[in-house]
């Protein structure tokens, strides 16, 4: 047995849907440098943002971003705080005025929460939503010619549904929440009007949050707004009007430097799609014990949500796949049963070892 | 030499305005269990918010914040992202409706900032300000009976000013941002509406902000902000509405730990108080080679505002300091000349150093 795969069985399967698993070399990087970054003689925590040294990390994450997942040239990359929670209300604050409207579309929780935010700001139409269905597929849509921007969330974590593909808004600018599904395939990013998403599922630790803006769309930004919550002011300042969050754009850095050496997109949604067939593909074929009430059309590859014959059965699951190194596989409340998250970071050995365990849980308590 | 000896030499004395230095134990720690976190076979950065894990590292750091500042038990403790900057904007959302004006102390350019935001917002008076005195003194101040809250910035970091004691206010709440010198002293919360710091000099790497409310101010809140902008929606959720940023409240528990080790906020303050009166007695007694231009009663403990002859001097300066290993020297070109940030985790050791560099630095060109 090797020594990096002693380490690995150190390790548990990391199935939680964010904060979640990261690529152990980028973990044993921060490890090993912890103390002393870039021969500094300090800690990168300790590094003020105010250093050459600093701007490179910086400024690196920005350019490997724009290179791994092909932003055009007139695009804009933001490094900003507070979460996706936070452009929940940004984007309608920059972008509605008095009596303009934009257009949701409603596919679960996180959706539900954007059009809250955008109802308090201005004026958010549904477009399609899957409520009444419980959310187990995607809505057939709808669009209004004259709204500002149509939204919609790309994964849905919880719900554990995703667009296979984006809709086509027409001349109406298309914002995607990729929070839980960004870089995890390629994206022709000139069809969308903006991206945002926050890190702690594929890019890193939490804290960071990336926007990426058409220039079309920023120019159209309102600037009568407080000066942190108006786009412009973190284009304008390189995301560094205040302190950023220098740690975790740092370990973003790291993931994306992960990324280019694991052969980019392609290589990352290959692997992705291999992982996600093995699991749903296993539970289709379960004779029943294991369920996905989700259309298969509209599966996330991301979040697999799946049932047991009982919610006792489901408890007992995911507590003995915790005993047994597999943790995270119980949802949230707002949807129940169980889930797998297999980020970018979830290898298919890991998926490999918990089918294993579902098969075996299958034989004793089918 | 013992080992933790030669790795103080390793270790640069870091004098940075923040993000700044931290306790070497603590950096020590993080980086011991970057790939386990309480034998949870995962690291930190990894851990979902969701666990029981997770919750004691969040809620030891709200009882330690509690305890080692005495804040009583009616006061609210909130972990917010956006830095003092997002604070600058959500106190007057907050607390300023209709009509209503808050009374702002300008003292430098974070106020400068704070008070921008509270225009945008709302009515700002200036109660006093020291502007066309270049901030070299901490200004006369007259209030509005009718304000809302008078905000001050306790100590200017970029302007090397400190309040020593907080103006009395009378039935006005009083709100400091704390930001530069929070934890470096006994400070009596009750006396005080709110305080609220970013967490990246005292307290912990960058991305996190803490605000403390009296429980009458929270009271007094608006309801009707977008989600994420009221402070009610982080009081009622222990700060996890959404995903907070993890790591750096974990950091900031082991900074708290380690304050609690060396004796509490007497401590502490007693040694600050040491380092400051070392370097400006040093400043003082040069000869009028270093000078400090600063009214002395307002001086900051944290943040040593001084100047050698000449800008070219000032240039040679922080330079060699940074070949010699003491580096952050330079001030910002908003006040110019330059600093010394005296933070918690600087040493009187590091302070020493300096202080004999300062002394060979002007044998040689002085």
């Amino acid at each position: 047995m090797s020594a990096m795969q002693k380490e690995r069985r150190m390790r548990v399967h990391n199935f939680f849907p964010g904060p979640a698993a990261l690529p152990l070399e980028v973990i044993k990087q921060v490890q090993s440098e912890m103390d002393d970054f870039a021969g500094m003689g300090m800690s990168i925590l300790e590094l003020s943002h105010r250093t050459d040294q600093y701007d490179q990390v910086h400024n690196e994450a920005s350019a490997l971003l724009r290179k791994l997942f092909g932003i055009p040239k007139s695009y804009h990359v933001m490094w900003l705080q507070g979460g996706a929670s936070m452009q929940f209300a940004m984007l309608p604050m920059n972008l509605l005025r008095d009596g303009q409207s934009a257009d949701y579309i409603e596919t679960g929780v996180w959706s539900e929460r954007a059009i809250t935010e955008a109802q308090i700001i201005g004026k958010a139409r549904i477009a399609g939503s899957s409520k009444s269905d419980g959310y187990v597929r995607l809505p057939k849509l709808d669009f209004d010619p004259d709204a500002q921007y149509v939204h919609l969330t790309s994964n849905n974590t919880i719900m554990g549904t995703q667009f296979a593909e984006y809709p086509d808004t027409g001349s109406v600018p298309l914002v995607a929440d990729m929070s839980s599904d960004i870089l995890s395939r390629r994206v022709d990013i000139s069809k969308l009007g903006m991206v945002y998403a926050g890190a702690h599922k594929n890019l890193g630790p939490s804290g960071i949050t990336v926007a990426i803006m058409s220039d079309e769309m920023l120019q159209r930004c309102r600037e009568d707004l407080p000066t942190l919550l108006k786009y412009s002011t973190h284009d304008e300042n390189n995301s560094m009007f205040n302190t950023p969050v220098t740690f975790t754009i740092y370990v973003v850095k790291l993931v994306l430097d992960w990324i280019e050496k694991s052969g980019g997109l392609e290589a990352i949604e290959k692997i992705n799609e291999e992982k996600a067939k093995l699991f749903y593909d296993f539970v289709d074929n379960s004779g029943g014990f294991y369920t996905c009430g989700i259309d298969k059309v509209d599966r996330s590859k991301m979040n697999a949500i799946f049932n047991l014959p009982s919610v006792d059965l489901e408890e007992k699951f995911s507590s003995e796949a915790w005993t047994e190194g597999m943790v995270g596989l119980k949802n949230l409340p707002q949807r129940g049963g169980c889930r797998v998250s297999m980020y970018n970071a979830v290898s298919v050995e890991s998926v490999k070892e918990l089918l294993s365990f579902m098969k075996r849980f299958m034989e004793v308590n089918g």
